[in-house]
């Protein structure tokens, strides 16, 4: 049902994170180990915000990740300072590169991994609330650009937060007149070329995995001989699926039904109670 | 903006349509001599009916339909007595699978080569008139999928050529509100896995090329000494965007805002007068 | 390393063996329990023979076989006495059509699973062993299609089991003059329309798992109320990686260092001894 | 039979080549004007060097240009002072992306226009001729990457247009031996990453279009109050297979039998004389 990883910090080939690490999110695309799925071989994607700012760039394909050979090259080629990858598990909609995640909305990315029980009965009246004006950006057929829209619907460019809240709200209750149990399962990445923002929660309240690297100075501290971890610069944040390796003390948690903010010299966690 | 072609008679192999002829369907994917654009590759798709009757396979692809290897193999295997086959050129929507003619619905096929004008913006409110049954079982983004779903719900299963003039008159009143000059261009295949039907119509009274087959008692009679002609059985129909080659007397071309349809033992035309 | 499964028996849709059984192929390419790898991601390959002789048809992807639409429609369409299926997970070579199995030659078709080891370094030579007349049909990159081409060379036309034979004794010499050690690990899959080989060796005398169906004769004795098995023709027989299934005495392993051949009225075990 | 350019400059944007210029690269993969086809949708490929220096990333796909959403998004994304870019009309063999332009070894970049004739009798013969520790190299199957090898075997890296002039000789002398009249037809672009070279030849002296850009002070002194052009840096050069746009004096044929080299403060015409 989907990995996915976001960084935020000084810019770094995009490799560094999504091949290089023991466990990266390459590797989890054939062998996840905290997934619904071990297999996440239904497309991906990844956006990548410029060092100069300006809107992101997109590159999904249909095919698994670990065979991508331009997704290898990209990643060997393009650096940045923010950005969102994701590997797909497909729970029933198409495989094609519209449903591929991250979706993009001017400034913003936005992706998922979960979904919503009962989409199917669902769609059309979810569709229904998302703005007159947003409605011909949908392209594809997924839960998660629905939900996506729907936030952008209820204000997430100016109260994120509170945005995606209400997103989960109407979920909830049109699940509720459905007579569906449980209807969300999400975590979610979501960045507007500065702020980043990682959302866990689910309906039952036992979401997906979701982590967060400790912060630099601390991990510098906590391995003074570890190179790589060395060069690491303040305020560096990876909010991940699943742990990159098996580093003690270099992954948080993000507890359930909460969201992380990273930012330039700033990052928090604070509840999600929708 | 589309090619496509329809077949209805005693079963042959789809190579027969697709390769063999001089100027074939695959020959048009690249050099369309009346078509609106010269290529056509955008993606393809063939449905067939088997000779047992039941529903109808689909082979669709999203690369262009004269260099697909998996297209030439099945139309070398595959007979059937009753299939359509179309080439596409995109006119905005994504090049993926699901926006690929035919669409199915039960034993229903359908095709489309034209577009609806200023889609984009009544997509939302076609899409809204689609029954909500039907609703779910919309996978692409296409003008042609809409309408496919339009004609659906005014009927199209009980009431074939009433419901596609609903449709074309629900579209064009949908249009008059937005604004929409020449709203409608098209020509459609449609089957149900016994009768054929072809539709050539637009708002302005200039439709894209549709042409059928003669009948082929008469074309024998022309032709005495070509083999392959005395081999076609009697009541065999071929419905073309464009003539498949230049045998003179072998081509009709379907007049404007009409329609033709083809069963076992009957071929007719019709006005079509949304 | 790929699974592969092989029928020989009355006509049957594709989707009998691909699909519907508990551990299909296509549950193998997500869930293989006997393969070196559980996933079989890297493409996907069928070819079958129709009912009237002739040469064989491919139908071959890059992507993975669980989630390709068009061999789910194939599959429920095409009904066949003869097919090979192939579901394929790289060591290494690129990911493309022209390395997905089965090969064809003529009425021939290749399909292997398992390894040249020190297959780069012994590509230019094994591949200057091909009769050069066969050179230019060499299409992909693979080790198993220069395998093909290497028994093809030694006489697979004429006498197949013993140009295999030769094929294999010709790989572990030059592997043994590369200084490589167990150079070859397979199981083949090979037919010719009427006949259907399959072969299990390796150098270390440890090889990929292969099994047979039992006798369609004995197996509806021992569950006389087995509908579906009631309803096997005699002679049916399936070659497979590993068991669709958990019915206790329908699958046989085929011994190491052996092969068997199924051909109208007769299916025989012998010895492999390159 | 293809197309290409090549830029070398200060760093661009790649869509400033691809996408903006009225006739750009992405418009020939549709229309191509003085191209032995009009369609080049067999595949793409774009190979660029970093600002940085290094080994050169590539992008391919196996779709036609004009519709690939990944090229659209890395050519607004990625600059680069040295890059060449392909769309490619197969002549024969597999649409698969090993066998997409630019080919790369090492630093280097190879793109080629035009065709070997009489290749698939011959292939056997040139592959031979490669370099053996170069051999494991080749991926694909075309004649542009053998004769790739070829000029590497007889010492691109070190004497460019020699090796180019030899590995011309020795494919001629192939083909005299096989009784190939005109065997020869191509234009070359390649590159190390500093310098970049352009080939046009062919053995009946007819060979296929190749312009260059005339010097970026002549262009602005030409078109003083052309902006885009003024703020092209000194020794700009670009190499095109045909004109991206009407501007006259913008562009010099590459007269027959001759191979331009562009290198950070120098340019120059030489003969090719093989």
């Amino acid at each position: 049902m989907c990995r996915w990883l976001a960084y935020s910090g000084s810019p770094i080939l995009l490799e560094e994170l999504l091949y290089r690490p023991e466990h990266s999110l390459i590797d989890q695309s054939r062998h996840s180990r905290l997934g619904a799925e071990t297999t996440n071989g239904d497309g991906f994607g990844v956006g990548w915000y410029g060092t100069d700012g300006g809107s992101p760039a997109l590159f999904r394909g249909i095919g698994p990740a670990w065979g991508d050979e331009n997704l290898r090259e990209l990643a060997g080629a393009v650096a940045s300072p923010l950005f969102l990858a994701h590997i797909r598990a497909s729970t029933g909609t198409a495989v094609q590169q519209s449903n591929c995640h991250p979706f993009r909305y001017g400034n913003w990315l936005w992706l998922h991994n979960g979904l919503i029980r009962g989409f199917a009965a669902m769609k059309r009246e979810l569709t229904l609330a998302v703005d007159p004006g947003l409605y011909p950006h949908i392209g594809g057929s997924t839960d998660s650009e629905v939900m996506f829209h729907l936030a952008l619907t209820f204000g997430l460019v100016e109260q994120p937060v509170c945005a995606v809240e209400r997103m989960v709200s109407f979920v909830e209750e049109t699940a509720r007149e459905h007579g569906v149990q449980r209807p969300l399962q999400m975590t979610l990445g979501v960045a507007d070329g500065t702020r980043l923002w990682a959302f866990r929660y689910s309906s039952e309240g036992n979401s997906r995995s979701l982590y967060v690297s400790t912060d630099a100075a601390a991990l510098r501290a906590l391995y003074p001989e570890n190179e790589r971890l060395q060069r690491i610069a303040d305020g560096t944040r990876i909010v991940v699926s699943e742990p990159l390796g098996e580093l003690v003390g270099a992954w948080q948690p993000i507890p359930e039904s909460s969201y992380g903010l990273v930012e330039p010299g700033n990052a928090m966690l604070g509840d999600f109670k929708p």
